[in-house]
């Protein structure tokens, strides 16, 4: 995949990678724990096939929670809104992403959105396929078919280490399960969560992922409607309410982009009709969001009025791309 | 003001109006409970000075939580962000407007929204003046431009049967100045309160309010910034974010609009760049929404393609404006 | 084990049983599903060797939640007060027995007492015994020594009933795991626990049991001190505080009886310095206690004022037993 | 009242003043703050009128929490038992003393138990009279027969300060009269709160209210029944399942004395059928309780085998009593 460094876009991650030293590498999934805190890139990957990036694009890192979104377009494809929603809800919350104790004073215990563990967990085990294997594929399938590279996969050595260490989210599927919300076998969905959260790219699959969003699901290469128009919709609702953790709120306000973060330091971002965002930056700050990635974003948004809930009626020349 | 009746949308309104049979009027203030439950009216105000309406429009109500999202616009402007979010924070919540449980788990007790109930009174403290009435005054002002009609007033009735009855919103006062979260004499800070809440007006004004919203604060008739950008953007996220209750995240699926509610059954919509609507429809749903209104707004945005998060370059015939 | 009957005692029984209809046999393990509602039957143990009864006392039930006071008093043998409240907590819940929301509020996720499951469990998992089965043999042996039955065993079609069912207890299991109160394999812990949770007697057991917690862990026919005074001391302050789920107040105001209840439908009581009580009666009340049971302790403590809170320095004539 | 200097209890008295230093005097309200930390006495009042002591027990210091314990039981004579337990619950709680959420998630909101501050408003409430000073009177009237002293009143600089910096019970009251648990004035039942919270006294005389309580309700001076037996019982079971606040489990573990505690530093308590102890120490531990009074009580229980829960077919020799 070719895509242009660009020098304006270097200048601003040489000032937001100054944040990097305020986070820290996520070290609860040990594998993770080797990434380099000082790593930062980004790509911004536009409809017409243009792209721009700065810092490291080649460097790889597993999905994580950015998968959540990704798998939640498949399932919703596969299933339909209706479906799906019956499963899990639609309202971000306050509370932490893998908490468990609303889940208790809400019985019958329906996960309140998609982008916390548990709606996650839900979600996962509603992808099609007949064994694990096939599921996988299917959903490996996809992302290669979204970000363009047939070669994507995932990391075993990450999925092993992050289902050993998943008792956290062996607790919410086993009370999900003992509440009806869904009934397959525990170790089997991990397993499968497990990979889907490792899957691995670079911020310039992440950029083309993105802007497949932004633009409704149409991949431009080919015109196609890859993802059904209402689905792109819904996910970046989702991206927007609940897509940063419980920093969503404040991101909303601050940046205004429909994104998703992951602990290994992924941020996809897609400004709707224009281009999708991909970063690239481990260290991260308390509440397991990329520090100086959301910097990144936070100048970009403002040097660029990218909010989607402002700056509506000006003319603003397309940034980067021209 | 002058409002076209328009022939489609009296359709919608009549369709809509069946739902009506399904929601209650809100009872919990007496004074609320007189509204007739059968009751449903739009206006779409546009910012070339158009505007279509259906249904009764001339039929008053009080715009309880929509209030909200105007004096946070009016505090924003005072004080600035950096000063309110010391206050009040930006997070939506899983829990009900009226909850003071999170804000005893979450000490010390900012509240996470300005939406619910307790981050609503902190900003309402807020508003400047020297006396309650000068602040009631600076409000009434501020809303009279935005709706340009300076016969706009309150409900005396309304404001005194909501004060007799706020003991939840008194514990909420109570539980916030015990934190430290503010200082100010309770029962000053309630009256205050609830004539912000019962300030009267009717869909007409409601339209034109999220018109200068949907503007990014621009009022199109004087071409005066009346709301700065930034407040205009802030106040248009936390309706996406948390504006009907919780319910905002299904809102913001199905209908995707910039939208605040109160349980006299006024919403208020923002469509960013485009126009603003009023909605009046008193039979509520059980989340505290206008159960009518809220089909109505769910038919025009599948109908024209008014969600944000979607159709974003297509071509579209600007709605009913032609 | 010989127990004599007693007319008192049955006219008793027969209008206790009348409440039996007003509950429900536990049903959420399969197994237990298939117990008669209306069985009722109680056995008062003296330290002189006195037996008296009503009721089919040959009914055999398994002991549930009655087997977490007796495997406390055995962890606390084994490894002494200190190092076990290192482990598990002290404190009455107004919480349902099986909840998880609190362990997360209450970050590191110390349970809160050793009578709701998130505590027994961490009190299981510190059986002395090299494998399961050596753990489960010592257990049973102390229960044998305490009933004074070496046949004493466990059911193993409700072993394998609640194991299978076990998903709240998995989820319980891999929260405290998670948090590093425990480490042990999950489904090894779960296998040993539904072992203990089944092991089977019948009430004449129960109240000998119940009569060695009275006499301070002295079993009498032997003069052996079975229990330390300390341990025996300590079950039966648990018994008082948090014996009953969540009615453990409420049956501390009525009866004033240190007791244990388990979802079979079984009760022991310990009535300090004089007598066991061992009660079978399936029907349980929406707290999970056995509803005829209660009513029938009631009665018993109403009349021959056996509340430890009251009454103390009355000349009472020994119960049943001259 | 005339009280034998003991030497025993004094060498017991100096060995727990230690921990003082351990501990902090409550500030949350201003007066409470003048205490001296290094505060330490006791008074152990016997059914035969024979008092022993240490420290200097002239030391006067309000009731605060301890005043539960004797509304509730007034209010008990008043209404009966029947009615009170409508209004409050029964059950302990792992919840501090002043929470609200627990009461939020068990809508309709009826307090647990009397012991924590919203059922005790509860229960203040039902006091009888027909003005504030009526029941305030009938309140006192009730502790000086208890007490033996007609001269006990309350110190109003500590009721003002309480009254004023009451916030956090203003919000459980506004709570409770939203949800129909209460319809009284606030401010009229927080001056009367707050003056039973500062009804003031010495050890000497909680050490005779304790042995009131001890003996069943009996004051054996006049052989009257000034408590009924059933009432004392209830008493004495809220004071261990809940009586010092959220260690309550773990005093009853280690101690096994019904007792209520006060955050100006007061312990009451009743050892059923032999006698009743008051201590004064204001320094608290973090649970609110005080710190040498807690190690004291440790000392006696431990020495003499004071606990309800255990030795209880020993021969003790009547402890200081001979």
């Amino acid at each position: 995949m070719f895509c242009e460094s660009n020098k304006e876009l270097k200048t601003l991650v040489e000032e937001a990678r100054t944040y990097t030293k305020d986070g820290k590498v996520a070290d609860y999934i040990p594998a993770l724990g080797k990434a380099n805190p000082n790593d930062l890139s980004i790509a911004i990957n536009y409809p017409d096939g243009h792209c721009v990036s700065a810092g490291d694009v080649s460097e790889k890192f597993t999905l994580q929670s950015i998968s959540k979104v990704i798998s939640l377009a498949l399932v919703l494809i596969d299933r339909g809104s209706k479906e799906v929603f019956e499963h899990v809800g639609m309202e971000p919350t306050g509370d932490p992403f893998n908490s468990i104790a609303k889940l208790e004073t809400m019985i019958p215990a329906k996960p309140l959105n998609p982008m916390i563990n548990a709606g996650a967990l839900v979600v996962t085990h509603l992808l099609k396929g007949s064994t694990n294997d096939e599921k996988l594929d299917r959903l490996l399938a996809f992302i290669q078919t979204l970000a363009n590279d047939s070669t994507i996969g995932y990391s075993e050595e990450i999925a092993r280490s992050e289902y050993e260490t998943a008792d956290l989210n062996r607790a919410l599927c086993y009370f999900l399960k003992q509440h009806n919300r869904m009934n397959e076998d525990v170790e089997q969905l991990l397993n499968l969560y497990t990979k889907q959260c490792a899957i691995e790219m670079n911020c310039l699959h992440l950029a083309r992922i993105g802007m497949v969003f932004a633009m409704d699901g149409v991949d431009p290469e080919t015109s196609k409607q890859v993802i059904p128009k209402e689905v792109a919709r819904i996910c970046k609702t989702f991206m927007v309410t609940c897509g940063m953790y419980n920093a969503s709120g404040e991101f909303a306000i601050n940046i205004g982009i429909p994104a998703k973060s992951g602990v290994a330091g992924g941020i996809m971002g897609a400004v709707p009709g224009r281009f999708g965002i991909g970063i690239f930056g481990p260290a991260l700050d308390d509440k397991g969001n990329s520090i100086a990635g959301i910097k990144l974003l936070e100048m970009l948004s403002k040097n660029y009025r990218l909010s989607m809930f402002g700056a509506t009626h000006e003319n603003i020349i397309n940034v980067f791309n021209n």
